[in-house]
């Protein structure tokens, strides 16, 4: 009989017992707990949990749905927020890009190996550069020209396009515009960003002339969730790269670009597989 | 009310339900899980855990010793095996000393700054010559000087040694003898030693200059629980630097000492913060 | 006017002055140098440099051949072997594949994007599978299957086809069978292999499960010129990743196809940038 | 005889022919080059190298001496600053601390391990805590405490001990002072901050608490020199490590004093081996 695995995401308040409650809760359903992983941040007493079990309930699709249900009760019941997810939806990307492909074709060849627990739908993008790339891997191309005179307009053509495609996340794979507050606000899901620098610092434009500038001795990228604040979301994922006097501004982008490459790629991954809470301006990442 | 807690390493047959009565056990008997984690190796049908929490009998060693007899009584009951610890006994550590004597000022080092939930209890060398630093350590020094004719009595003597200390943990800082297979099994404790290449690679003696000969462009160190077979047991830390063709094999030794150093004293933090489970030739990790 | 940068690979037995003769040699005939490195092995008394410079003779290629013809000569003069290469002519690259895709589209991409100081000019491969991801990249594609039965036959068809292509270099991206000594022999250029080990650990197959099987807390990729002796020709470049206990055979080959693409693309790179002087066992890396 | 090593580093207005002049006055003088590194910066047209030979006048300093200054003369005829340094004389160095131990304890350890192309030669400090410290080591201790109201007759007395002590270099290992732009123009000589951040970001006072409520996932270490403008100075090493949620700000105290004293260590080492040039707010590093 077909598997179904659920994953919950849970914070609250702290108090005791809540490690037994959430697996005895599991338990009694029948459900066989194959991770659990539990953080408490002691300051601001707040407790954070990662459950993911195998339901009893098999391929039996409204047994599953009412058992996600019942433990979003349960936890509201202790005070805590949860966000669950099944194995039997997969999670539904949309990919911004502008005119740099790197991002994109990495993104893609990954989907296509297997490597994410979640489907690209579609592409996204204020210019026409990469149509044929995402035609070469399936994927339709809606061009959504973007300009400071028609940004509203624009966004909410985006907007229609990423609900007509039934996204749950998008990336942003160096898309070269910033995403409005109000569109954050009306999109209402997660938006996932790569900057190219060790954020926090370089934030803004031009992040590798900035490090060149500033005769730095390492370069880094930072994938994190996008908010109203420019490069200020919470961050899901970094790392950098060694750098010498030897390298120019060229050369520092063409390592970013492994760079940007991997940490994006890490941060989807983790988000899909539902192992990134965001709380305030920071995240639990349960890795 | 001064706390206690108890940290319990378990493994054993894998069967469904086991978070939930272990945490459940705890709850019951008032404790709060500070930390809990699990593991499972699939193929082999293992699952692993530490669970980490506070007593609900406070500092009433009693008690505390009454719940933890309890608990490995529980975890008999379910095919497992526990290891159990609690924050009223802090492990005893013997450091074995040649002549070099990096690694031991690092472990001194981070002992008098507190950075391990151990006591340094005595330094026990076959040469002389670290016996003024261990001393300005406030540290006993035991000489047991080491021949192959006189090896079995050497090592009668440092097991007293080490059982006069009453030591739990043996440290070998860059000790240049091997312990026999009769020692380690009358001893019958964990030995942590540090190998000073990226095991497998280069084991045996002088890995530098087999690193150097071989031309590779990292260097490695490795801490691993010592067994009877030389270079061969569990695995705990592991870590490479860069090196290249201008790095000769004194510079390889130069370089390595530094990875020893932190190698070495991660794997001891780990081991005394009760985050290792050795099983098979294989550690399972809780970091 | 067009400018043509030349790079010397010398080596040979140490004697004083070679840095001044060489660079004089240079200045005196109105090259402009941009960099040089040196090094000297102590031990073998052997030096090693790597010059570049600005040819006076501007794009003017029979001047430019004079002078590379007359360096090379300068350097037999010394008693040094020197390799020249001019930025006239853009090495012609190989790929060998069988059917993981992986570091194939990693090269083609990087050379699409420009990353190369050389031309991918045709795919070889033992297996069908890539030869549509070839065509997207505009790649001849020649299938030459291998058995153990016609490994002779096979290895000539394929040198023929190297030869055919003009292929200054044959890369390895994950090309499953072994190259024979005596096809490397006639071949008598350079062929660069990527092993998914850290060399020497786990030489021959199956380096991840051996790896698993032996609990190691980091995984590596080797890339390396293919020798007669497998896994253990001159190492270019090399890299690992951490693994913990959670990650088992898959996740290691899943994280590996990073380190590998990551790795090989490294050591192509240098290559083409005429850094790597390989002798001995070793290689000189001047990066 | 005994041999004397020459290291020069110039930099100057970039012009043909440069690398063939240098290495020509040296060979034409006899002298046989261990080492020659350069570097242009394209943008600024700025030349820079870093020259060491074995020199001529083997154990006679007289001779050496008429050399060095021959050289400088040279360069400056060539329109190109010159820094000389010989291995006849091992430069001096005084560290100053406040309470924190950890990057002292280091640098002594490795001074007293011959890592360090120079000696120690005072401590120099705002608090009495590390005087048996240092004594143990067999150095001089001077305390000189500083306050608001006190800070210029402090820092003449500081200008007064490290000029008693004859000192080149002063090292800031976690100095808790600012030392004022009248304290570095009348010393005059370089000085070597240790900042526990990855700068730019996390300037100023108490970077592991910012780096902690930014939530980023990679702590960092700079070491630089000391400049007018706090934590601004040219940066000669960076190293990073990573963190997580878990990882409270104690915990990145203490994961930070193995970065603060490796980062620390690799800049004072690169230092005394005449390896770093500083110029504008920027190094050149010829490692």
């Amino acid at each position: 009989m077909a598997q179904t695995t659920v994953v919950a995401l849970l914070h609250g308040p702290d108090q005791p017992g809540l490690v037994a409650r959430v697996s005895g809760w599991i338990f009694e359903r029948g459900g066989n707990i194959l991770h659990a992983d539990q953080h408490r941040d002691m300051e601001a007493g707040v407790f954070f949990q990662r459950v993911e079990w195998v339901s009893a309930s098999g391929a039996d699709m409204d047994a599953v749905n009412a058992e996600t249900s019942a433990f979003a009760e349960f936890a509201a019941g202790l005070g805590m927020k949860a966000r669950l997810a099944t194995s039997a939806r997969r999670p539904r990307v949309a990919v911004l890009v502008s005119k740099f492909d790197h991002c994109f074709h990495d993104l893609a060849l990954r989907w296509q190996a297997g490597e994410f627990a979640g489907e690209l739908v579609g592409v996204l993008s204020n210019h026409p550069d990469l149509a044929e790339a995402a035609a070469h891997y399936g994927l339709p191309y809606e061009l959504v020209p973007v300009s400071a005179a028609t940004k509203a307009d624009a966004e909410a053509r985006q907007l229609a396009v990423l609900r007509g495609w039934g996204a749950d996340l998008a990336v942003m794979a160096r898309y070269m515009q910033v995403l409005s507050a109000d569109f954050l606000g009306t999109w209402a899901k997660p938006v996932i960003n790569i900057h190219h620098s060790f954020l926090p610092a370089f934030a803004g434009g031009k992040p590798y002339h900035q490090a060149h500038a500033r005769g730095v001795k390492l370069i880094g990228a930072t994938a994190h969730y996008a908010t109203a604040v420019l490069d200020d979301g919470p961050i899901i994922y970094q790392d950098v790269a060694r750098v010498t006097h030897r390298h120019g501004v060229d050369d520092m982008i063409r390592m970013g670009r492994d760079l940007e490459k991997l940490v994006l790629a890490k941060a989807v991954r983790l988000h899909l597989d539902n192992r990134v809470l965001a709380y305030g301006n920071k995240t639990v990442v349960f890795d």
